[in-house]
């Protein structure tokens, strides 16, 4: 029996009754044989709530005191949890992301995870407590300030956590059965999957699945540490995401993993665009210099009439007014003739590593859009996703239609409450 | 123009109104040219919610994870402080009791300060920061636990850091506008203090009076730390507390300082001890052994035909039964005859440095109380105190007959908020 990692989610331990479901869970698992370091995220609105007093005091919180603020928020659920531990009889004790050896860059509200040196936790569990370890957080390694991850970020505290311990795994316990086959709430067929291999799954987190963040996923392929994302409230098996299936888990590998979507990007088209080498290059700089993140990218050959080409990209809505702002500033620089801004996309994407030896995926993905009256507006493409751009309205008719045509559908039609993680 | 240490309560920075107004009063300081350090509390009631919730999953919350939990009170009101403070244009950097290197003992829930190293805060004064700090909370020397220092532990951390930076003065803000000759609240005539000796303070806080913990003063008297005890609400100024008064503080020493008054008390009397060597010391040692702090001890000379005798001690009513348990334990061993108890008493000091050359205050205060028809039940001394124990229903006029015997009255009778500072 070895070291497990679990990480609890908000909405897990939103009020003193989650809290004690939660320490039940964790000394079961204690129970059972195993070393126990549990990474917790802050207790349901206590994020909100402290970001509201923060924009009490001052507009533009941001920064090394935010961060000492929002770290309040683990620091309660964890203590809570510590204690709801031992009333159980059982001995634990918390340790913040600085006491557990969490180093990270120091970058204030996004900072990256760049070292994890654990020898209290090791110290904790070899004394035979359970250690409950502060998500999200982190201690920034020149300056040794509080560090904050960013969204998603008790996900990577986990990983990095069992990656650090040789975890023999880190469960992820959220609100939800596990990874889906598409979003629930759209396709109420899709089906939970129960084994996806880390590169599917990153696919899908880059595509618009909710349930793992790309950067925490990445962080297990890196380190081989097999992640078990499963339900807080239900106790059912569900979803591995490793490199190789492992026991109860050996399923045929399907061809197709799953159906993302995704609706909260906008489209930008640069018109006119004078096809000589370095153009792109121009646009890209302009928008990388604001540090603005780029998804799909498509150029059209150019009319050999004009000698001008058109190049659209993908980028969260959130940073569509800067992006536009800093081409605008550009323009007579790169010398396009006009810009094109449209929010109204939704994004569809089919992974699965069985595309690479299934020629016919592509065709059947876009026959089942054009069966369905889908209009495609770009293409993208890598080895084992295919992605189009089509209009938001279309996207929902636009997933059921892929999810049906690719077999995925369960027989059970039960509606399946889905959600987010949480930080 | 030195350094500068302001402590401010709970109930000066309860919400984002009074940490702005707060943050003003700093920032005014540093326009003054002092280097400022701030210690500062949890926000109002913050502490409370987050015991209501120790409470809800445990029991008997206590120890390690109950300091970790409450000292997330004072990350979010420090944190909210310096984003204030830098939304009014200086720049301000928060740190926690381990940042600021308040190192305690391993004593969870009322540890003691040890040392204090604050490389850190130096280094952010030197930067031109004004540093804001955690009250009330440490880290364990032994083990780098956090600790939290007790009640009224945030002034102890403003003395410890003035020591610490030889700052040139401890200022404390709450919500009365000082200390006071008498609890206002009892005597309508009550003036506030302009100065007052450590000594006398000291007799003050152990006598009853709750503007200044004994501990801090015993602190700030160690390392000569003028204390200025104020308002944060109305800015004027408050009581100085030091070993020689300076400047405007020089007022010619009164002879009596105050009255102070103490209702949280109960008296145990042994009754029937055989008159030999040992006793007391038996009966003493059976309570100091539960860790009761005793406070008066009072021994009649025994009668003669029984050779027995009652001690009388008094000490907090919280730990009455734990007394009384532990006594009737140790009867036999002890060889008394019986044990009362009495919760309804008060207990009416007076303080002054100026009785060690006025003999006659004793007589007078002893005219005063009879004037008044107060009984007297126990008295005991010191160099620069006395108190008696009367029924706890006669305090409140004794204190006034007091007050007014010792020209203390002020002549405006207008009423005065009178309140705790807080932890």
């Amino acid at each position: 029996m070895g070291l497990v990692v679990q990480k609890y989610g908000g909405s897990s331990v939103a009020d003193a009754e989650g809290i004690k479901r939660v320490a039940k869970r964790i000394v079961d698992t204690k129970k059972d044989g195993h070393q126990v370091v549990v990474v917790v995220s802050a207790m349901g609105d206590t994020t909100d709530e402290l970001i509201d007093l923060a924009e009490q005091v001052s507009p533009i919180p941001a920064g090394r005191e935010f961060d000492m603020l929002l770290t309040a928020g683990e620091r309660i659920s964890m203590a809570l949890l510590a204690m709801a531990i031992k009333n159980l009889g059982h001995e634990a004790q918390s340790f913040t992301g600085s006491q557990a050896g969490v180093i990270t860059d120091s970058v204030h509200n996004k900072a990256r995870i760049i070292d994890v040196t654990p020898g209290r936790i090791r110290t904790a569990l070899d004394e035979g407590n359970i250690a409950i370890v502060a998500g999200f957080q982190g201690v920034s390694q020149d300056k040794k300030d509080i560090t904050t991850l960013g969204r998603g970020g008790s996900d990577t505290t986990a990983v990095a956590l069992a990656a650090a311990l040789d975890a023999e795994v880190c469960e992820i316990y959220t609100d939800v059965d596990g990874v889906f086959t598409a979003d629930p709430r759209v396709v109420k067929k899709a089906k939970k999957i129960d084994w996806i291999s880390f590169e599917d799954m990153l696919e899908l987190a880059a595509s618009g699945s909710k349930v793992l963040l790309h950067r925490c996923v990445e962080y297990a392929r890196r380190y081989n540490i097999p992640i078990h994302v499963r339900s807080s409230f239900s106790g059912l098996q569900g979803t591995w995401v490793s490199n190789e299936p492992q026991g109860a888990q050996k399923v045929e590998q399907a061809i197709i993993s799953g159906v993302a979507h995704d609706t909260s990007e906008a489209k930008i088209t640069v018109v006119g665009v004078p096809d000589k080498p370095g153009e792109a290059a121009a646009i890209f700089r302009a928008v990388a210099d604001a540090e603005i993140n780029i998804d799909m990218i498509v150029q059209n050959v150019s009319a050999a009439s004009t000698g001008l080409t058109d190049i659209s990209f993908t980028l969260p809505k959130a940073e569509g007014r800067k992006a536009i702002d800093e081409l605008e500033k550009a323009k007579s620089a790169i010398g396009f003739d006009s810009l094109r801004y449209d929010d109204q996309i939704g994004k569809i994407s089919l992974v699965g590593a069985g595309m690479k030896t299934n020629p016919g995926v592509t065709a059947d993905f876009f026959k089942a859009l054009s069966d369905a009256g889908v209009n495609i507006e770009l293409i993208s493409t890598s080895e084992i996703r295919i992605s189009v751009v089509t209009r938001a309205d279309d996207v929902n008719e636009a997933v059921r239609a892929v999810h049906t045509a690719f077999g995925l559908d369960s027989d059970s039609d039960e509606a399946v409450v889905y959600g987010g993680t949480g930080r």
